[in-house]
This record gives structure tokens, C-alpha cells and sequence, in this order.
């Protein structure tokens, strides 16, 4: 009957089932432990919960704490359940009775909530750093071959004139209209929900909004119900933004598969870069942009898997949120990789030159030249018909100069206007706030 | 070999096959056609390809062409391919050659991508709208049962003290919090890609930054690939938001058919707005709370669908984006009847009242008592050791007076600080450019 | 307070956010709630609770309601709330009082849930039928261009000589393997749930073995939990089975739209099964393929949006599952779109012949120079080697002959095998049992 | 501009984003990629491309390395690429030249396209076991419970009476139903594809017919296209059938969720098996079954993020099918522990004796009543009002006798039967045919 007496193991397949990947992910969240830890007790002194003694000396340790986090010398140890745990542990071992007050007016699930939002914000800030940096290059790459002509595809035929310029800004623009997207995510993120306790609040007079400010929040959620459900919301926010960056970079490494095609051979990298073949010299496996191509795939599954786990609960805490960490952790590696590999591979890029003047593209300039008769006074109509004839008769001769000038074309990229809205975009994440409350709590 | 002449009917195959829902759909966006037609010629005529008399005579047609609309007597006609052919077919029918001048500097591709933006951006409108009304009743429902206690539950157990008025008030948070998603994809929606032509511009020189202000855009798609490549992106951004407030739905309708059970008799409604059975007087179904559960689990779906249709496609369009209205325009609709149908469900909600003082509750209390201590001076770890004694041994007896007062607790719901939240969330939202866009074009 | 009395109109609201694409959807049921029906009262009639004469008299006119219903002269009438509802008011206005007894012993859950299944199975006949031409079509389009040589790609990139002929059969066999998944589905269809009632049986000794009989079920879902919880499973796992023919399809739409680019040009359409341009005469746009691409890829949403659906959810019927059938009966008819028009477009499909020849294409024959030398008696190393010099040096020349000869290689595409196998695959569905059961009940 | 030279921490980049957690994974392929190398050597010699004698060395070795690996003696190497290499590398470390012999006919693509077909058959074997276990024990619980009633719900709301029996019971049917699926991947799986080389085949005259048989598989993907394009079908039909498992479980973790909670308190678990508070006496969480529930959802995400990976892409191995292991290994590891765990937490479950007997379930049997004057000889629509009516009045009832006989109701399990079906149904995968190709190849 009484299966713990007689059975041990049986626990151990209890516990193992239970933690899944968690140690591997809550060493992550150590130093955002402590960053809340001292915000909650700074708060618990202002209350009159802590007397400012003993503040000071659990400030102190756990900024030496945090020291050992940084230098690799902080683990959790067997047998202890959480990072929580493990943290506070360390506080009772070393100070003492003190140590067990730093637990007063909050439970684990806003403890959890606020590691979980402080580690995000910073991963925000390396997306955001790492799509800055891409995008930059791409606007560098427009510009150093904006001259460079290739066909632009509709239907995966050929269709239009384009350029290496054109085609390499698309993506520049695109990933900065993705910010909006995380900007979003991160307006979600950057809410306080420290003091919502188990998700019903605290009967202690917590001062939820001094910890917003000492946290560097932009705003509490208020509401501690809604603090709470935001497990779940906040991961599934961030995820749909780096889907949204994932499709741009999904977008890319598809071009580039193909453009590596032996029938296009549009561009090219050093062979270091991609996987040969020695005895077939015409093999440039694209295997990183396959990769990227994958790994963005991945990126796409993810808001799915969110909201499969987290669909048809009700409200309040539910052990299944744990496995959160198992997808959006990943998730957030996988978008840095990405970008990265992305911005390594791009700056060896090898362009073809000179491409259109093959004959079999002069097709593509048949537009054009049925808005030349239209400038010279024939109606769309009539120049349409004309230029079909010509082609049906074989008296089509491509004029190959291009005079494309509006905004955001061959002949006008708008790279300054393109640049511009990185920065804008970027620009709203005031991820200095972010760094002065880090200094304010650990100085 | 000529399999049009022999077989007449395997054409229509390709035709069904290929059409699909879309004549359905192209009713929707064919005022928004003739906005985007009204901007594009007068931008024609300021770059001189178009008179001013000409752009006289069309605008005066299409403005008749939008009143036929809006009155429903418009309809595509046997054997036109798409509401754009349809309004052009009538313009040349009425205005002889004049009308053909319309095409110029445009494609089909760039005309129905404005088409989808105008409309997205009126339904985001009235997305908002809604959400604001429904969001509204909350916090009056918050406000009229804040004294109302209920228990909160984590894991599915009892665990703390929590109140109607807290539990109203998390989704009317939450319901705010959804808004910046909105807002992200309002942003992605409200770009003009007008110009772009099939995807790689025009010869024309054409004045894309006139039309974006004509048509009341926040900004353009500087880029034309981009601006192609927008098709996918804005569906899947605006998709993204209708899953944020589509959790927010499914949380409140799980809780509410959790509610309702027998065993629960937290809620109920007026027996019109269940399902009942004449035979077994207990039951009260709560159907229309489960349709709003799957209903926003349909809204789930979305997102994953659209990653699906657009992942690894190459630069450019292609045909597979039509389906993308299959997803996205049944969606807004989902979403919106999901908010209206709470809203007029809330409107009747009883509840139930004094609920805690059933003696099966008290445990919800132990907390209260440790922090009690606590507050008297005793340690956190000592008053939890003698409250769980004291309950061990029976002895336990529950105060049931609450003293919650931080922020966004049961005695502190905030909701004037949501309801702050609620506004300025939605000023961002700037619809009235929207109207005085459309009051414009139309005068 | 009683909203019944002074609104009306809300309750409309109430009733069409419920109703939903019901309607729609309930007349393709209609000819299975008939058939279900005879079933049932004949097993009424075999455990006394019906009359023999009464069944004679209901039977007779089920029978008349049937040929209405296949000659289209059957319709929901305004006010009915389902096809289970409308069958049976017919009943009681046709027959008076022995109409009524149709109910004993079943609910409109297991009601449902019959006609459901039989549809599906019928359904799941259609899908095997065209399967079946489709592969066969393959076959022979396989058997015809065994000859001609194309390039095999791995990584998008030229690796190796391959055919039409093995093209083709791919497909064939790849369709006859995704039978396995289909006969899965169609075991867990093909169960009878009928007698399961709301889901905990009925007190009235019903004969459910008897039933299955009638209804030519293979077996029952026993249990009658189970039986309801089928419902969602048995959708869930028929979308599985088009999701899997929806991967086949989805290759060879992809592979198609790649080879119909002006730089591949491996093959092509008539024009009346292209879309072009008549400005642009190297355009053929692929637009049937594209949306079989897209179309297929719908496929693949629907397991993930049931999954969202059901999960989470307790035993017993929840109203959510009447939302399965806006996924699953499109999906169905998705899937026979999508097999049908493949059928149609390669029945006109036109090959590239001598493509290999080109000096281009030279180096995929490496690898069977190095085997050659293997077989003389090389070492591999030793081969590979040689060959690779070779190539470096300017040396290599392709010999374009091939002897491959193994199961399944360019040589000997063991076609009927293939052939062997689709037979084999389809054999297991006993559909003749399907039709004997119908006319046995019409009889 | 040779990166390569000048900087050789890039490549590690490189190397580190392709290689991904395939080191980890390949060990898991270790044994079988012996066992594929056995059978493709005796092939070899019996075409003559490798000696008796070389089979003879070469075979000895592979079986040294195979005990090696068992013995927990094997690695891959630092620098060595995957499993494939490492074992070839110890080969020629071994054996000389003799092992360089072993490639001739193959490539990686078939390599390890036989690996993972081969342990996966192996994971199947485990998890049909896991599963037998588990539907086992449900039916020794309906057996034991059988007696035992408790309400069954429809909405959540109250419905009819239910019994622990057939609760147990209908998930042992459910999960013997999943066997189909399961079957239709093991089907899928259970196919050769060794000797489809690169996806191209090879110019050696292979017999795959004879390492169909030497590797114990029910027959060949005879088109070597389809054989490689097997890779991703292989892994998401598996999925498929994990996902449908997962259902079972779901639904079961579910319910369990449920009635562990306070209102309900139908079943408990030993205090060791559930997560307590000391202080919240009544709290008994369900952490394992949370987890049960969520991981089960991770299972749904499978299949479609695998749609994902896949989709849209042309025929051909392209390096994204690497990620597939991503998926679908973790999925059959979270099967077996779901199915693991529910086994052996059901050996402790505590179920609840005479909840029936509560006034407030007497409506439950309403129905009965209803039927009871039905066998009296009232039509069903006079019993049916009778009974309404004496419920209005208060003067209904409830005579909590049951009579349910039919087959899979409460009162007739038919337990036999649901037993007989899982024996049936795990009888069709022929595992003893793996194991003697297993004990033969290594003899």
C-alpha cells in the first residue's frame, strides 16, 4: 500500500518524468533569480518586512552569488528541485535565519514569471542586435551591386527585370518591419508580475509598482490573475515574432538554394562554405541555407506548439506550462543562429555579373517597352498589342537600359528611407532602462 | 493534341479548380478596389499620364461604381476572372477607351495587395471596436462584483482565496494586452505596396509616396520585392493577432464551462442561452461557451496554416497565395462573432454569492493565517510550521476577512489603471486618417 | 431579465453563432440518417420494441425519403435544427404516432456519429477510386518515358542521371504506400458506434452486433465511451491519411512547377492548361500545380487544427466536435479535387526529350565511370581517385550509357511490381460489403 | 578571399551550425548501422564485388563493434562526421584496405535511411509493448471498478450514470484501436530502401530483393525516388501514430485532472504521486498527469512540425531532412514515457466507492425511468413527458437499479472482446521476424 516504503525507485521515475529538461534551462535563469530576488527584498525593507540589516547582508550575498553565476562556479545541486531552491538554499547555508525571509509575499509562480520575462528581455535585445547587423550588411550588399541586373520570377517563371540590389534590400526591409512584430512581443515581455504570488496576490502590502521601477519594467501587469496567464501568452507572443523573422530568412535561404542551382548559378560562396563533392566539381551543396531554410521551419512550429499546450486550460497555474521553457528556449537559440550563420555566409558572397545579356531574358523587357509607346503617346492598349506582334513575329529586339526611378525600384532602392526604418524601428526598445536597472540592483 | 477544341468541359475543370472560393471573397475587397483605383489615377494624372479631364470622367464612375456597392448592386458576372477585371469591364462599358487608361503603371498582383490592406485595415477597426466594447463590460462587471469572493484555483485544486470582480478584470487586462499584437499587425497592414506592379515596379515614374498619402497609409513598402513578398506576411502577422485575443476568449469560455458544472454552480445564464433538456432539469449546456472555445481554436489554426502555404516559396508571387483569403478573411469573421457573442453572453451572467462560506473553503485561508503571523512579528518559516500543525490537528479555524491591498489584488483590482490601459492602447490606432482617406477619395 | 421575452432577435444571434456551416454540411448526411435509421428500427423490431408492421410502415417510407433525398427534393426547413431532426419530422407528419418510436434507444450523438462514419467510408471510396486512376496513370506514364533520361538532383543541386520513367513511378508508389495510412483511417471509420447513445449506453437491450451487420461495419466500437470519444479520432486519423497523399501530390507539384521554368524546361502543358501572358511568350505559369501545392498544404493543416480542437478536453461529448466537420469535409474534397486534376493535367503532360545530351550534364556520369572501374577491378578508393583526377585535369569524358539493373533503378523500374502493389494495397478495402449493406437496407 | 585561410574559427561556425545535435542522436543508430553494413556486404559478395574471404574479416569486425557499442564502448570520434564514417574509419583502422571495400553500391543517403528505419521498427516493437502493458492493466481496473458507478458527463454538465468500468475500460479499447495507426507507420517503416543510393540508384547489379531479406523487412520501396524520398513520410506517418496514442492519453490525463479536484475527488493517488503542500492539506496536485497532458501535446506538434520541414520542397535529398531526428526522436522517447508513466501511476490509483448514492446525481437516472415506462408499453414521447413533468413537480424518484445488458455498456463490458481486439491487433506485427534477421546477421 504505502508505495514510498517499499519502493524507491518508483519516486526516482516520478521525479525523472517530472523535471524533463528543466536543469538544463533553469541555469539560464540564474542571474535573473537573483536580479528579482533583490528587487522583492529592496521591496520587502520598503514595506517594513525586512529590516534594512538585513537587506544589506542579503544584498550582499546575493551579488556574490551572482558573481559566481557569471564565472561558470553556480550549479544546482542533486536532489535540490529548482534554481529557486537551489538559490535560496545557498542564502540559508551561508546567513543563516535571514535567508528564509526573502521567501515573504511571493510564491514560485512569480518567481519563475519574472526570471522568465528579465531573460527574455535580454534575448530580445541580442535578436534585435543580430537582425541590426544583418540588415546593415544586406543594405551594403544592395549597394555594392544595386548595378547588377537578374530576372525577377513570378510563378517561378521569368518575369521582370531585377537586381542583385533590389533583391538583397527586399530582405533589409523586410527584417525591420519584423521589429514591429517583436516590439510587440517584447511591450508583452517588458510587464511586471512580481507580487501575484500563486496567481491570487498576497495579503502582505506589497509595492508592486516600486518593483516595476527597480526592475526596469515598462509597466505591471496589474491584474494578478492576468500576471499569471501570462505564462503562456508572453512565450507565445515571443514566438510569433521570431516566426516573423523566420519568414524572412526562410524567404532568403529558398533564393539562394535555387540561385546555387547549376541552371542558374546567380551566385556563389567560397568553398569552405559549402559541402563539395570531389568527384563532381559542378556540386555546391547549400547546406547552410538548407539548414536555414529548416531551421526556420522550426521557428514556424513553435506558436503551434504554444498554443496546443496551453489551449482549453483554465485560468490559473497548470503544471503543463513547464514545458514552455522546452519550446521557446530552443526557439530563441535557433533565431540567433539564423540570423548569425545568415550574416557569416552573406559577407562571402559571390554575385554573378552580367547575367541578362543572355538572349534567352530579353523577354523580360517587353514591358518595358510597351510603356515606352505608351510615354510616346500610344494608348496601354494599342502599345501592348504592338509589342505582342513584334514578339509573335519575331521582330521583338530587347532594349536592354532600364529607366526605373519611384520609390523602392531597380533605378530608386531607397536605402537611405530603408536604413531609416531599421533604425526607427529599432529605436523604440529602450533597452538602456534595461541596463541602468541591472547596475541600480547589483551596484 | 489541341485539347481545348475536342473537350470543352475539362476547361471548366481547370476554371473550378482554379477559382476556388475567390468569387466569394473578391466581393469583399471591391470597394476597396475602387478606393485604390481613385488614388492610383490621380497619382496617373499627377505624373501626366492621365488628363485631368480623364481622371474627371473615371473618378465621377467609380464613385458611382462604390455607391452600386454599397448598395449591392454590384456582382461579378459569368465568365469575369476577379473583381478588378469586373470594375475595369465597367468602366470601359461606360466610358468607352477613356477607360483602359487605368491599367497603366499598375498590375494585378500590386492592385488586389491594396485591395487586402484597405479591408484588413477596416476590419482591424471594427476588431477593435469590439474588443473595446466587450473589455468595457468587464471592468463594469469587475466593479460590481468585487466583493464577491470565489476560489482560485492552481493545478485544477483549490488553493486561494480569489473574487469574481479579479477574475472579470484579468481578461479585461488581458483583453488590452492583445492590442499590441494588434497593433503590430495594423503596422505590417498599413503600408502601402501600390507600385510594386507584379513585384519588380514599373518603368512609369510613378509617385508612390502621393499614393500612400492619398489612400491614408502610415508609411510605405519602400522596396517592390518587399512589398510582394508582403502578401503572406500581413496575413500572417494579422493572424498572429487574432490568436492573442483568441486565447484570451478560450480561457474565459474553459473557465466558464468549468464554471457551470454541477459541481461548480459558480455561473450560470438565462435558461434561453443554454441548452437545456426537458427531462433532466439540471442541465444547463453551455453550448454557445463551447463554440467559442473551438471557435477561437480555429483562430489557433491559422497562423501554422499560413506558414504551411508560404514556407520555402522563392521571392515572387505565386498562385498559392490566393488561398491565403480561405484563411485569414474566415478568421476575421471568427474572431469578431467570438467577441460579440461574449459580449452579449456577459451582458446576462449571474453569479453566484457567497460561495466561500461553505466550510469545504477554509483551507483557502491557511495563507492569510501565516502571513498574519508573520505581519506579528513571527518568521515565515515559524508561522507556516504552526498553521500546518494547527490543521493537522484540527485545530485550524479560518479567518475569512481579506486584507488584500497591493496593486491589482483582491482588494485593489486597479481598474481604473485597465481601463487607462484599455485607451491608450487603442489611441495608437489612429483610424480617423482611415476616414478622412476614404471621405477624400470618394468627394 | 428574462432576455427571451423582450429581444427576440438576440436569440437569433444565439442561433447563428451555433448553427454555423451546419446546414451546408448536414444534407451530405442525409442519405446515412436513413440509412442508420432502417438499421436501427429493424433492430427495434428484432428486441420487441418496435412491431413488425410498424417497422414495414417506417421502413417503406425511409425508403421514399431516400429517393428524395438523391433526386435533391430534400431540404432543412427553416426552424429544423439538423438533417436527424428534419428525417424525423417527416416521419410524424407522413405517419402519425409511429414516427415517434424512431427514438428509442439512441441519441442524436450516436445518431451522428453513424451517418459520420458511413459518409467518410463512402468518402473513403472515392479517395481509393481515384488513387487508383491516378496511379495507374503513372504507371503508364512511367512505362512511356522509361527511356528518356533527366538529371536527379540532391540539395537542388545536379547529382546523378535519372528518367521520367523513374519520375513517374516515384509517384506511383509513393501513392500505393500512402493506401496504408487511408486503410488505417478506414478501420477506425469503419466501426460501428451506433447504441452508444449520449455516450453511456441505454438501458434498453439493444443488439449492437446486430446493427453492425446492417450496417456492413467491419466491427464496433465496443465500449461506449470509446465510441463517443471516436468522435475527433476517426477525423483526426482520416486527415492523417490525406495529409499523407496530400505530401505525394505536394512533391509532385513542387517538382512540376521547378521543371516547368524556362531554365529547366524538362516539361510542359498545353496552353489551355497554362496560364500565359500574351505580352510574355516564354510564360507558362503553373497555376494548377501551384494550387495543388497550396491545396495540399491545407491538407496538412487539418490534423494540427483537430489536435487544437480536442485536446485538453474531458470525456463525453463536448459541442466543440461539431466544428470537426468545417475541417474534415473540405479536406475531403480537397483531397479528390487535388487527385483528380492531377490525373487531368498529366494525361496531357509533355516531355523533354534528349535533355541529357548536353555537355552540361556530363559530370552527373561520373560516378558510373568510377563503379566501371570498380567492376574491371579497381579498388573504390582506387576509382574514385582516378576518376576525380580526371576530372581535374580536363580529362574526364562522360560515357552516357547506363546499366543500371537493379530492383528499382533507371534500368528496371519493376513497374509491375508497383502495379502489384497498388492492386494489393486496395484489395484489403472490402468495399463490395460497403454497397451490399446499402442495398440490402434499401431493399 | 579564401576565408579558409586566414580564419578557421569561421569554420568551426559552420561546422557547429550543421552538425547540430546529430552527434547525439547517431550514437542511437550505432547497432543498426552495423547491422545494415552486414547485410549490404553478403550482399556484395554475393555479386561478387567482395570476396568470401573479405566478407568473412569484415564481418567478424562489425560484429566486434557492434558488442562494443552494446557495451557502451563506442564513440564518434572528435572531427569524425557522423556514425556512418566512425565505423568505417574503425574498420580501415582495423583491417586496411580490405575496409575501404564495404562502400562500393551505397551512399550516406541509404545508409541511413536503412538506419533509421531499422531502430525505429525496434521503437515500435518497445512502444506496442508499452502499450500492451498499459491497456492490460486498464482492463484488470474496468474488471476490478466495474461495480462501481460514477456520473457521466456530457458539456461538462451532468448527464447520465457512468461507471468506473467502463471509464477504465474505454481506454483500453481506445489504445488498441491506435494499434491501427501504428500498424500503417510500422508498415511504412517496415520497407527497404537500401541500394536507392542517392536517390538515383547505382550502376552495380545490387540485389536488394536479397537485403530485403537479410534485414527482416516485409518488402523494398522498389523506385529508389521514392525509396529516398521515404525520408520525412517514414518519420511523420510514425508521428502520425504517436500523436494518436497521445490522444488516448490525453483525454485520460484529462479527465484524471478533473476528478482529482475538490468538487469532484472521484479518484486519488498516494501522497507519494501527487505534489502536496504541507500547509493546504487538501491540495493534492497532479503534477504527472499535467505533464501527461502536455506532453501528449507535444506529440500532436510533431506531425505538422515535420509538414513544416518537408513541405513545398522538390524530390530529392535536400540537408533539411537532417532536423527530422529533431522531431520525431524526442517523440517516440515522450511516447514511451507517457505510456510508462500512466502505467504506473494506474497501479496506484484510489477510486472513490458509492458516489451515486448523493441526492444530487439522482437526475442522472431520469433516462432510466424514461425507459423503464417505455418497456411498460407508453410510446417514448408519453414516458418522456411523464417523467418531465413529475421532475417539475418534485415528485420525481430516482430508482438507481441499472439494467444496461447491450454490448459496452455499463452493464456488460465486454471486456473479453476489447482484450481479444488488442491481442488481434498487436498479432499483425510480425517482431519475431526482426529478431531472428537480427540473431542471423550477427551469428
Amino acid at each position: 500500500m504505502k508505495i514510498w516504503q517499499k519502493n524507491i525507485d518508483s519516486l526516482k521515475e516520478i521525479e525523472q518524468f517530472t523535471i524533463g529538461r528543466d536543469t538544463e534551462f533553469d541555469l539560464l535563469l540564474a542571474p535573473y533569480d537573483v536580479l528579482g530576488s533583490i528587487a522583492h527584498i529592496r521591496m520587502l525593507t520598503k514595506i517594513s518586512l525586512i529590516s534594512k540589516e538585513e537587506l544589506k547582508a542579503i544584498s550582499k550575498e546575493l551579488k556574490i552569488i551572482f558573481q559566481e553565476i557569471q564565472a561558470g562556479n553556480f550549479q544546482i545541486k542533486e536532489g535540490v528541485e529548482d534554481v529557486h531552491s537551489q538559490i535560496e538554499f545557498l542564502l540559508i547555508e551561508r546567513l543563516g535565519d535571514i535567508g528564509k525571509k526573502i521567501h515573504s509575499g511571493r510564491s514560485r509562480n512569480d518567481q519563475v514569471l519574472v526570471d522568465l520575462k528579465l531573460f527574455y528581455r535580454d534575448k530580445v535585445k541580442e535578436i534585435v542586435a543580430s537582425a541590426k547587423q544583418l540588415s546593415e550588411l544586406l543594405i551594403q550588399l544592395a549597394e555594392k551591386y544595386k548595378g547588377d541586373l537578374m530576372p525577377g520570377y513570378t510563378h517561378t517563371q521569368l518575369a521582370m527585370p531585377s537586381s542583385f540590389g533590389l533583391w538583397f534590400s527586399s530582405f533589409a526591409e523586410s527584417l525591420a518591419e519584423d521589429m514591429d512584430m517583436l516590439y510587440a512581443a517584447y511591450q508583452i515581455i517588458n510587464k511586471n508580475p512580481l507580487g501575484s504570488a500563486a496567481g491570487y496576490g498576497s495579503s502582505f502590502p506589497l509595492d508592486r509598482t516600486f518593483t516595476t521601477e527597480l526592475l526596469g519594467f515598462e509597466d505591471l501587469h496589474h491584474n494578478v490573475i492576468n500576471a499569471q496567464n501570462s505564462r503562456g501568452k508572453t512565450e507565445k507572443t515571443l514566438a510569433f515574432a521570431l516566426s516573423a523573422i523566420g519568414s524572412t530568412l526562410n524567404r532568403m535561404a529558398s533564393d539562394i538554394c535555387l540561385f546555387m542551382n547549376q541552371h542558374f548559378q546567380f551566385i556563389s560562396f567560397p568553398d569552405e562554405l559549402t559541402t563539395g563533392s570531389s568527384i563532381m566539381p559542378h556540386k555546391k551543396n547549400p547546406d547552410v541555407w538548407e539548414l536555414v531554410r529548416a531551421k526556420t521551419n522550426q521557428l514556424h512550429a513553435i506558436p503551434n506548439a504554444i498554443s496546443l499546450n496551453d489551449t482549453n486550460l483554465t485560468t490559473g497555474y497548470h503544471r503543463d506550462k513547464q514545458l514552455l521553457k522546452e519550446y521557446i528556449f530552443p526557439g530563441i537559440e535557433t533565431t540567433l543562429d539564423c540570423l548569425n550563420i545568415t550574416h557569416f555566409m552573406l559577407k562571402e558572397i559571390k554575385v554573378q555579373q552580367n547575367i541578362l545579356v543572355h538572349e534567352k531574358y530579353q523577354y523580360l523587357f517587353s514591358v518595358e517597352e510597351v510603356n515606352r509607346l505608351v510615354k510616346k503617346g500610344l494608348s496601354f492598349r494599342e502599345a501592348y498589342k504592338k509589342v505582342g506582334l513584334d514578339i509573335e513575329k519575331g521582330d521583338f529586339k530587347a532594349k536592354t537600359t532600364l529607366n526605373h526611378s519611384h520609390e523602392g525600384s531597380i533605378g530608386n532602392l531607397c536605402l537611405e528611407e530603408i536604413s531609416e526604418k531599421i533604425k526607427s524601428k529599432i529605436k523604440r526598445f529602450d533597452f538602456r532602462k534595461i541596463e541602468s536597472s541591472k547596475n541600480d540592483l547589483l551596484q
